[in-house]
């Protein structure tokens, strides 16, 4: 088969698209004919050496992927050779074939594009997993989310609405901003024209966001910690703002909230068996039903994956850049 | 009736044993005869101004009490006049008469002394709220407690215990450590002369602890990172060690950890009487069966709470230091 391949880290440029061994897949396994990845901003750090596969993950980039079953390894039920599936991966989505634990794959929900499945697993199961499993966001209660654009974002604000909560969002341009408004959300910050913190008082008498789901990590920490309710919750998934800041435990402690750190490629296969087993329970029919949708920004070749790195590196989508097998 | 009024902010000689109004129970509410209190260390800020009682409550302090039901507000039931009891207050306790919501009223124990009964509703509340609803302490997790020897950290190390958990503990003497040990801690940390982190990491193998309960704060708080398992809880409860301090979301992230900041005087009548109910279903019967105790360190007559107040701020004692009314 063919992936991308990173001989030496570096830039977008790094990505090669080569021939390599076909994965087999092992006791519990089932092997995916992959048919779209999607990129995340951890496979960008993993193409500039900065974060490895965890061990026994493939070496290839792609945490999600879409494709048909090819083969069951030994001891898998419930799935079958040509079904059309979705998985979250601890790597090696891109690429022709790829081999996963049978707990990490989902059915490609009805009305979805086996090719649009790819934008699903990731960011459903980063949403699920830290909005709702973790700071358990409420009907009514006030979701903030920060990049709303993005395809983790843009996934929060359809999720938050389905259960009946506000949701504020802060992107850098009117446009991302509209098509937020577009997905449903009810409060818009332009943070590069307006201090969130302010927006989220104004929006909200006083009372702040009783859920925060962050990738900005030190740069937001306190303005976060302002900006949360009584009893609120701040999930950070992402530290793209760096990693170490002053943290102001009065104001958390009077609040008496709380803060979680999280990232999904490091779990271990049974709380990323969990996680797939509760979104398949609650996601699953809301994609089924139609009232949540992936969104995607555009598709781009496989082997081509420099060009959507820069599409991401760049900022200027909306939702996910999917990689699209030959 | 005479209460501890505190007419200047200032040192212990700012609590003065007066004659002041009894308080009437209002709709809900109950009125005790009280029988003891108990000195917390928010006392001792309320006593030099920095702690201010929430709006609605009694101006005296005094977080707990024990005592005889002496009258039933308009609207209360499931208690009668002469029950022997103790209460989870706002405030209020310094003093031969309280009024306090229903809600937040105990029983005393099968076997726990109508005074002693004073020791039990702050620690009990504040440890069970915070290790067992917020943190989920699981059987076979381990605690780390600071200040195991404290009012918390007796009641800590001995419900901890009681669910099967391994618990760490620091104190500063030790003859502290050997009282946390009678009260079966199984790790013993003299902050002094050892390092927590490192102490951690040799008894538990290098898992560190799943949960911390904490009265440090900013002192602690980078260590407390270092020291806590994946999945691990920081539960911090008190600022004794400072308000702001850095916080490396990096290892925050890479454990999937959570940190917690709360105060139970400052929750709303709602949440108290969730927690009173939930210590009634577990804890109680943990105490009638005498599995667990409250742990006395001396009683000292209500008037002279100036002499009470030097005993706590010296940290010589080991548990609670009680009020006994005249």
């Amino acid at each position: 088969m063919h992936a991308i391949t990173i001989d030496e880290p570096g830039g977008p440029e790094a990505l090669v698209w080569a021939e390599v061994p076909d994965p087999v897949p092992g006791e519990g396994e089932v092997l995916i004919e992959v048919a779209a990845s999607a990129v995340n901003r951890a496979d960008l750090l993993q193409r500039q050496g900065f974060y490895n596969p965890p061990p026994g993950a493939s070496p290839y980039p792609g945490l999600e992927c879409s494709g048909r079953i090819g083969a069951l390894g030994p001891g898998v039920s419930g799935w079958a050779v040509g079904d059309e599936v979705c998985a979250l991966l601890a790597g090696g989505g891109y690429a022709e074939k790829v081999v996963v634990p049978a707990g990490q794959v989902l059915p490609v929900p009805k009305g979805v594009g086996l090719v649009q499945a790819a934008a699903l697993p990731e960011v459903v199961c980063t949403v699920w997993s830290n909005v709702f499993m973790i700071s358990h966001l409420r009907p009514g209660e006030t979701l903030l989310v920060h990049g709303g654009s993005s395809g983790i974002g843009t996934m929060a604000i359809q999720l938050a609405k389905a259960v009946g909560a506000k949701v504020a969002v802060t992107a850098g341009t009117r446009q991302k901003l509209d098509r937020c408004a577009e997905l449903g959300a009810d409060i818009l910050v332009n943070y590069r024209e307006q201090d969130f913190v302010e927006e989220l008082a104004k929006a909200t008498d006083g009372a702040g966001a009783d859920v925060i789901l962050d990738n900005m990590g030190a740069k937001y920490l306190d303005r976060n910690v302002r900006t949360l309710a009584v009893n609120g919750r701040l999930a950070i998934i992402g530290l793209q703002g760096g990693v170490k800041g002053e943290l102001n435990l009065a104001a958390l402690l009077n609040k008496r909230a709380a803060i979680s750190a999280t990232s999904l490629r490091a779990r271990p296969l049974a709380e990323k068996t969990a996680i797939v087993a509760a979104v398949r329970e609650h996601v699953w029919p809301l994609l089924d039903g139609g009232h949540v949708r992936p969104v995607v920004d555009r598709e781009i070749p496989m082997s081509d994956a420099a060009a959507a790195h820069r599409v991401v590196e760049e900022s200027g989508h909306v939702g996910k850049v999917l990689l699209v097998t030959p």
